[in-house]
């Protein structure tokens, strides 16, 4: 009870809190319902169990809007109880991965900063139930968030009722590390007023109406945490390239020396090119990305970084454990704000971010495929990457030159679905190389994209393509008979080397 | 000389002017060059054209940077001369479209808002040269622009010298209808303070050094105006839907009664929306976008549209008498800006633009092709439209169902060549009905565009596509062999009809 009163500090609510199964009741069938959440931090966990125990019993289908990928409780537990009928914007649980593949739930990939706007301007229809995460809610019935904001803000405002689980495994001193800001709608919306990495515009809660608080669960299921991606020697060589080219951008005047804003993906090379960093001369680095992770910590401990700002908290088990040892110090260092903000391509083009995300495979004219295996599968979505790489002072993707052992080449003739146009993707980086695609005419592109970054076991075969597709001519050569001949050969024979 | 001394203000500068001939020859082989012009409005027209001239008895190659599209005496002039070794960000003429395809000049097909910041980062090279036409040079020997602005305010910044075409056919009473602002660059930028259509953020004259004036030419050549293209029944179709469209929005309050500011690009379609929009009974409209075309004037002379901010005037030759004759009352009501403006992301997001672009082709996921025939030929570029349709408040796309009499179905399975990802794509239309994508997974939408927007020729063989894919399987059903197929059936054939 000590507990609920520090945590719930406005009484009236105190006779809201009920058992998560009570608090599921609230969910009816066909309901559009917002969670807090993004990455697997900061989701609710308790309800969403719950409901997905009552959907045992009873037909129970909901369109499910969250900020991006959330825990398994909520994906995993909600799509093996068959309860998602439609879900936005991302995700990255497998159980919902292949119900989305199987087309048996209704996936919508979207640019993650359009998300809450397009809710709000009532794209997605109306917004029943918003069900979020909390550490506390303050005297006024705000909403203090835990490891992440993600869409909460705008989906707290929309929803007709709040359920609010708070979790007690999530600190308090997380109070003061988030900054909320929820722009006004065209015609009345303002400059985002944000200027600096470590600037606040907003406020430390989440604004919410008390009278729209139905349900307080209480709850201590800590964040579903992800291991830490160990560093392979492809990633390794990749980070090194992109850190030789920075330090040639910073010799030619066209980067300062403490680069600009970094915004970087997750996985293995994002983790290489900040571990590099930590080992490197530069100094004095900012970062405006989306998930604060491990290797952050690491850099902000060795003095490299000034300073983070992000939308999510998403750390190992150890990087919880440390967080938390010395949270006081790194949340001086450390900002959370709605993802709307974290990745505004008005803000990342205003700061000059400089965009690191990775292709999943990418073609000899610079387009890039981030979501779908030949075509068709989808992996996770386009998340953030859309967001930052339209956006972004310098917008470089990184891919391994081949998946599979080699059966792929991620350098492909045409890519089977584009995530990122010729027109946004200046940089390209493997394990071979750099090719740095800006000023050059698709031509120059390919032959830099061949030469530097295809693994040379598919150089001569991309060399092929390109002198076939010279022959029937144009601007962007093509020969279109065999412009997808290697997924093709790939779905047929498992690999895209020709028998 | 009165003339002259109108307008050339600062008298230091009168030992500046000299012939075409003369100015020309500041231009060296090898340089790179940036001119006024956006659409053939604005450019400057008798230094090219000597240029062209010199070109007969030397050896000479420049890289030419424009704001966009401009007249034939400066592209097709060039291009004919065979001067022109690199081009960007933009054209819509034909001779130099044909090298371009010959790949005998090489193109670089950039977003036009992103264009002068990146000349600025230093992605191009440095600038040489700035060629930009002008009305007047003021006291402070600072231009005053004509029908355009484009990049000429970035170019005259960075270039080391600047030639002034002063114009006589361009009227000094242009003054005034311009607002020139320049971004600072990352890290010092700040927001952009521009909340309203109508605001002025810089200064009326595109701030020079007169000390980098090398050159003045006086020149009368008028621009190189463009014929009105004529409303036909598919295009008055197609803007019927969308305005029926944008009604149902009001009806749904996804739209204020007097809409968003509208963005459309230029043709047939974009002439009929408007027009359409002068009989409606919408009022109090406003425009956000880059072309200023004749039925601008129609809404204007209408009492329908409050005001509209471009880049360029581009008026057809009855359309520059219309001004000429009201110009003191037009300028009221209409604003040119910096491209860096007009299209920047961070105004359109805010302001809530609608995004009214063409396309060359649709898939049945919702992605578009602007850019390529059958994936290879470039008819002119991207322009404004990725600018707009990433960052507007709906972003719509139409075409026609069909191309050459029906041989061509620009709905097809697989777009052969990217621009507008299904991530940005909110609605398509045809002159056979709208397809309004937003939430909808690719599967909802593919039945959506075949249902209404396809051509009902091309729609059981849109299906039979469907239903293979289907099996096949996937987030994104794709039969790989066949996705291409219709567009490599017309190269073969000359019809993506099965024989």
């Amino acid at each position: 009870m000590e507990v609920t009163e520090n945590r719930i500090q406005r009484s009236e609510l105190l006779e809201k809190v009920m058992p998560a199964t009570e608090a599921a009741k609230l969910v009816k069938n066909g309901m559009n319902i917002g969670t807090s959440g993004f990455t697997p931090a900061g989701y609710p966990k308790a309800v969403p169990l719950a409901l997905a125990e009552r959907a045992r019993e009873e037909q129970l289908k909901i369109n499910l809007w969250t900020g991006a990928s959330v825990g398994d409780e909520l994906d995993g537990a909600l799509t093996r109880a068959g309860v998602i009928a439609k879900r936005l914007p991302y995700q990255t649980n497998k159980s919902i991965r292949n119900a989305i593949n199987e087309r048996k739930v209704q996936y919508i990939d979207l640019n993650l900063s359009q998300t809450p706007q397009q809710a709000r301007y009532g794209f997605f229809g109306h917004l029943d139930l918003a069900i979020a995460e909390a550490v506390a809610i303050t005297p006024e019935g705000n909403l203090i968030p835990s490891t992440s904001i993600g869409n909460t803000p705008t989906f707290v405002q929309m929803a007709d009722k709040v359920i609010v689980e708070i979790n007690t495994s999530q600190p308090l001193e997380l109070e003061g590390m988030h900054d909320i800001y929820i722009p006004a709608d065209p015609p009345a919306r303002q400059p985002i007023p944000l200027t600096r990495v470590d600037e606040q515009i907003g406020t430390p809660y989440i604004p919410c109406d008390p009278g729209k608080i139905a349900a307080i669960v209480i709850t201590d299921i800590q964040d579903d945490v992800r291991p830490l991606v160990p560093i392979n020697e492809v990633s390794q060589r990749m980070a090194d390239h992109l850190i030789s080219f920075l330090h040639n951008e910073i010799k030619h005047n066209r980067l300062p020396k403490n680069l600009l804003p970094l915004q970087s993906g997750v996985g293995s090379v994002a983790n290489a090119v900040l571990a590099g960093m930590v080992n490197s001369d530069f100094n004095d680095l900012e970062l405006y990305s989306e998930v604060i992770q491990d290797s952050v910590l690491d850099l902000l401990d060795a003095g490299k970084l000034r300073f983070a700002s992000g939308t999510s908290l998403t750390l190992s088990e150890k990087g919880v454990r440390r967080f938390k040892e010395n949270i006081r110090n790194y949340r001086q260092k450390i900002i959370l704000r709605p993802q709307e903000i974290s990745n505004n391509p008005e803000i990342a083009r205003r700061l000059g971010v400089i965009a690191m995300n990775t292709a999943l495979e990418a073609d000899i004219y610079g387009n890039v495929n981030s979501t779908h295996v030949m075509g068709s599968r989808m992996i996770n979505g386009i998340g953030g990457s859309g967001d930052f790489a339209s956006s972004a002072y310098l917008t470089i993707f990184t891919t391994a030159s081949t998946a599979r052992d080699g059966a792929i080449s991620c350098v492909v003739p045409m890519v089977s679905h584009v995530d990122h146009t010729e027109h946004n993707v200046h940089v390209i980086i493997t394990e071979w190389g750099v090719a740095d695609l800006r000023n050059k005419s698709p031509l120059e592109r390919a032959r830099l994209i061949i030469d530097h970054c295809a693994h040379p076991d598919y150089r001569p075969l991309l060399q092929d393509y390109l002198d076939k597709a010279l022959r029937k001519g144009g601007h962007i050569p093509h020969y279109l008979p065999e412009a997808l001949s290697w997924h093709v050969r790939f779905q047929e024979t498992g690999s895209m080397k020709p028998v």
